[in-house]
């Protein structure tokens, strides 16, 4: 299917093709090789699909778009400061071709216009057998993805009239903020600027800027992330020449524009969008790439007041482990002390972004709770992204409960939040599931509370929970009925797919549950201990097994079989009708917790 | 339990308070009022919580922040192009009492450089008995969540000290930029610049910014969202005054700074700063201010390129309807056909915020969809914001699928994704819970695969899925054990709590189960047809009800009432046992059913 995306940039491309405004750059008066009325639009997102409408594979050169990543390379090669001794930062509100240089010390107002663009490139020099040149165009290769070259004819056009260029480079000599050869240096800017390229080229190196430096396309690392950052803000203000603060209102996104007719704008962390089309207004910009930016600014949200305005984070559900308990079926005293104290352990569930804003919204809730609260647990399995102020803020939390005798737990299982969790060091406990996170709650809590439980003892199966509503003689005459068997640690029990093979309990040691995720993957769904039973389920599912039972470590377990229990019915058919009633009260004890958590997630 | 951003705020100000460099504005060589030594930070929410370190409750004078407000205020009073006529919104990197007025037509650069403020002052006109000043002020007021009020020895001050100023209105005068009186307006001007706030008021007055306009404290909306937006825009290049560079690289917030000693500043939708020291620096910005600003910045990752990273969607899981049944049981032939044509309907959960990365990553999902796939539920639940590009996105592909006689349906409960709702019309069907989506899917696939069906009609218990395995002749020996009930439409059959009262068989009709959330409130579970049962979840609760069970219409019902079961299991042990053993087998149904939901859940 098409998608509105799509549809949307074509019915922008129809409008603005209309505007033939403007007056196409041509060096020195020579024709310019493209079309004046080319016009391509192209959008790559920071995860690398890229939507293309109209000319976007028509090559035309980068001009003072090259000015961006020449920057970049730059200040990765030398660091800020000694780029900043060189070339300042502000924005000089002037056309692209003016001298600007700062009184006394020669210094051009930012690396933006052709001033301080030319003593950037006089900064790059040759490394590891390349020229400066030659590791110029291997950044803008390695940001559009595929190889550029230059433009010999275009660069020849160019050096032909470059006398204003020449004079500025003359003149930045004379304030030794270029230390070389003025005109290597000019040529070398020259070459970069003749750099061709369509409009997705510039769409992915837009990207790749959004992306933080990294290619989305090919996941190549064309520049660090602290150079990119510092391009954007200076590209905030200075990239469409002296019309900044136009632009700033009406666009609000980085971007570079080149009398070449491209037009490159930034979203950090989410789009890249470039436009061609060669006639240009009088400050030097695309008259199709301004509006088309506008449009595409406004009509998809992209100025940075909006797009600031998400990412905030969001507390999900907080609730004690008595409202959602860990599903393990503990003797009755136990569960009597986790009932009345229960509410000093708390789940609180976090999505979105963890930045600033929803680190803090966390914090403020943790800080909110009673001291009664030992153990607070954090579900970050919904977070998307954590940034170094939530690792500073989550250590800081983590030290303050420490010092109170309280614990920090979270429950995350891959990408970011494993990060954070590897981060905040080895003391922060974490759980792959909110089950066996709430399982360590109240073990902890049961230690705490009811220290002579602590040590787990068999549990013959007459006293096992799901025999719990029987009379003690037919507990022990169903008992038994049942064989015994040992298990080593790691013994595959039951397989998805087995037959039903009767009730299993566990007398000591633990199972893990194991499912098949969606996706084919093996997902450990809970971990059963002594009084525990299972098998059962496979009744629910056309008598097959739907999980897999693995033994952690050694286990002993008592089996009533399919073919015992077919036996009790004919031997016993009123025990056989206790035992099926007991199977199903325990059953609907299951689907009442479910239940529950499904009352909990409903509430979102 | 104190907060680590308190303690962080505090570890911040007792290093920054160190720092005693710069020098205090004195009106006209008076000695100011504050003390030089004073030193506040605040943070306020964009939701309203307010973090106050040092002398946060000291009152000094706004001084150029007042700018901030009043722009904000004619930009409310004439709309843009009334006041772009006026002022230019383009960075000046000239001193903030620098006459930079454009060449011929006197314009200033900006309403942040005084030249642009008095112009912008002199657009506000007094409105409903009250004075041009007194609307100020009372904006001002409304940001900051309490009256505030003129500094009158500070404004005389700076009245007898106003040449400067006098002139600049004067020169705006010659160039009709100012249409009124020019001591009026200077007098005016000088007003608000002498309005006192502390440094808590100030946060608050950003925080109302950051939340576009309405004051998260008080509820008061004190300024429209498109001023405010505009303001911030013009802030980020201006705010600062010719240290705009240094500023967007180094913090990049949008901000303002008063000779007051104030300095705020702004991370849209999340965060207000503010700081106030009176010690400025040659710029005219308080050292302490620039410092705190800076250092906030960069740990707390304020800068927008930062925050803008942020905010993408994220597609939770995308599965298909077999994967996750409604738990509705159909009949079997109705079974074997969800089985076969259940990947024509899918549910695509999202989470985080739909701006234009999410809807787009969305929209690019659903189009890489097959053909096959007729129905598509967006599951909303989990997202946060839903901005204006997202509706205007999702219509679009309502359209692109409603034309290729295809689906859009929704899951969503309330806040933003209701208003979604509400906003794409009453053509898209929109479902409280995944069951109530994936079920009305399931019928109209029944409908359209199996339309002999479509027809319901009374089931009687015999036939119903939880008696399915049994002999034809104990399912009628069980029906014949049951009792007839009809219920009225509204009619609560069983209400949480009660005892088990048997098993309930539904006829024919449909039967709502409802639940009690966490915080009270009643959440409809699921719809419960003709052929299913409800009674036995008793059963897991310590044999009371835990659901409520309400009539949807009129109903027909089949009770196995708790008596008739307790006489079946005296008369009858083996059917008795043959009933529990279906019974058991029912329930470990829906565990499975559970257990996959869980399974897919956890992937993410």
């Amino acid at each position: 299917m098409e998608s509105p995306v799509e549809n949307y940039l074509h019915d922008l491309h129809a409008e603005i093709v209309q505007n033939r405004n403007g007056t196409v750059y041509t060096p020195g008066g020579a024709p310019s090789s493209a079309d004046p009325d080319c016009f391509g639009i192209c959008l790559a997102t920071a995860d690398g699909h890229v939507y293309e409408v109209g000319d976007t594979r028509t090559e035309f050169t980068l001009q003072s778009i090259s000015k961006v990543f020449s920057y970049a390379l730059a200040l990765s090669d030398l660091g800020f400061d000694a780029v900043d001794a060189k070339v300042d930062v502000e924005p000089s509100g002037d056309p692209f071709n003016e001298i600007s240089l700062a009184a006394g010390t020669g210094r051009p107002d930012n690396a933006m216009i052709n001033a301080g663009a030319l003593a950037v490139t006089s900064l790059i020099k040759g490394s590891g057998g390349k020229s400066a040149i030659k590791r110029i165009v291997r950044v803008l290769s390695d940001c559009a993805g595929r190889e550029l070259s230059v433009n010999e004819p275009i660069f020849e056009a160019e050096r032909r009239h470059s006398d204003r260029n020449h004079a500025l480079a003359y003149l930045l000599r004379s304030f030794d903020i270029i230390e070389d050869d003025p005109t290597a240096v000019l040529e070398n800017y020259l070459r970069h600027c003749s750099v061709r390229v369509t409009c997705r080229d510039l769409a992915i190196m837009a990207a790749t800027l959004a992306n933080g430096g990294t290619n989305p396309v090919t996941g190549v690392t064309a520049l660090d992330l602290a150079p990119v950052e510092r391009v954007l803000s200076v590209m905030m203000t200075s990239g469409m020449y002296d019309d900044a603060g136009a632009w700033l209102t009406s666009v609000g996104m980085p971007a570079k524009s080149g009398v070449g007719g491209g037009t490159l704008a930034v979203l950090p962390g989410q789009i890249g969008v470039a436009v061609f089309s060669p006639r240009l207004d009088a400050h030097g910009n695309s008259v199709r790439g301004v509006a088309t930016s506008q449009r595409l600014s406004r009509e998809l949200e992209l100025h940075f007041v909006r797009a600031a305005r998400s990412g905030r984070s969001t507390i999900r559900t907080s609730t004690d482990i008595t409202e959602l308990p860990s599903g393990i079926r503990h003797p009755e005293e136990a569960a009597a002390m986790l009932a009345e104290h229960g509410h000093r352990a708390r789940v609180i569930e976090l999505s979105g972004d963890l930045l600033f804003a929803g680190t803090e919204s966390t914090l403020r809730e943790v800080c909110a709770l009673s001291d009664e609260v030992q153990l607070v647990i954090l579900d970050l399995r919904r977070v998307d992204k954590v940034g170094a102020v939530a690792l500073r803020m989550l250590s800081a939390l983590k030290h303050s409960l420490a010092a109170a005798n309280r614990e920090l737990l979270l429950i995350g299982t891959e990408g970011t939040a494993t990060e954070t969790l590897a981060d905040l060091g080895p003391h922060v406990r974490a759980f792959d599931t909110r089950s066996s996170a709430v399982e360590y709650a109240e073990n902890v809590l049961i230690a705490r509370y009811l220290p002579a439980l602590r040590v787990q003892t068999p549990v013959p199966p007459a006293d096992s929970p799901a025999l719990s509503a029987l009379a003690p003689a037919d507990a022990e005459a169903l008992a038994g009925r049942m064989e015994s068997r040992a298990c080593d640690d790691g013994e595959i029990v039951r397989r998805v797919g087995q037959r039903f093979g009767g009730v299993f309990f566990i007398v000591s040691g633990r199972i893990s549950t194991i499912v098949t995720g969606p996706g084919g993957e093996r997902v450990k769904l809970t971990t059963l201990s002594a009084g525990m039973t299972f098998g059962e389920l496979a009744l629910g599912s056309d008598d097959r097994q739907e999980t897999t039972e693995k033994a952690d470590g050694p286990v002993q377990l008592r089996v009533l079989s399919a073919e015992a229990i077919a036996q009790l019915e004919l031997d016993d058919p009123r025990l056989a009708v206790e035992f099926w009633k007991a199977l199903t009260r325990d059953a609907y004890t299951r689907v009442d917790q479910y239940l529950r958590e499904t009352a909990v997630r409903i509430r979102d």
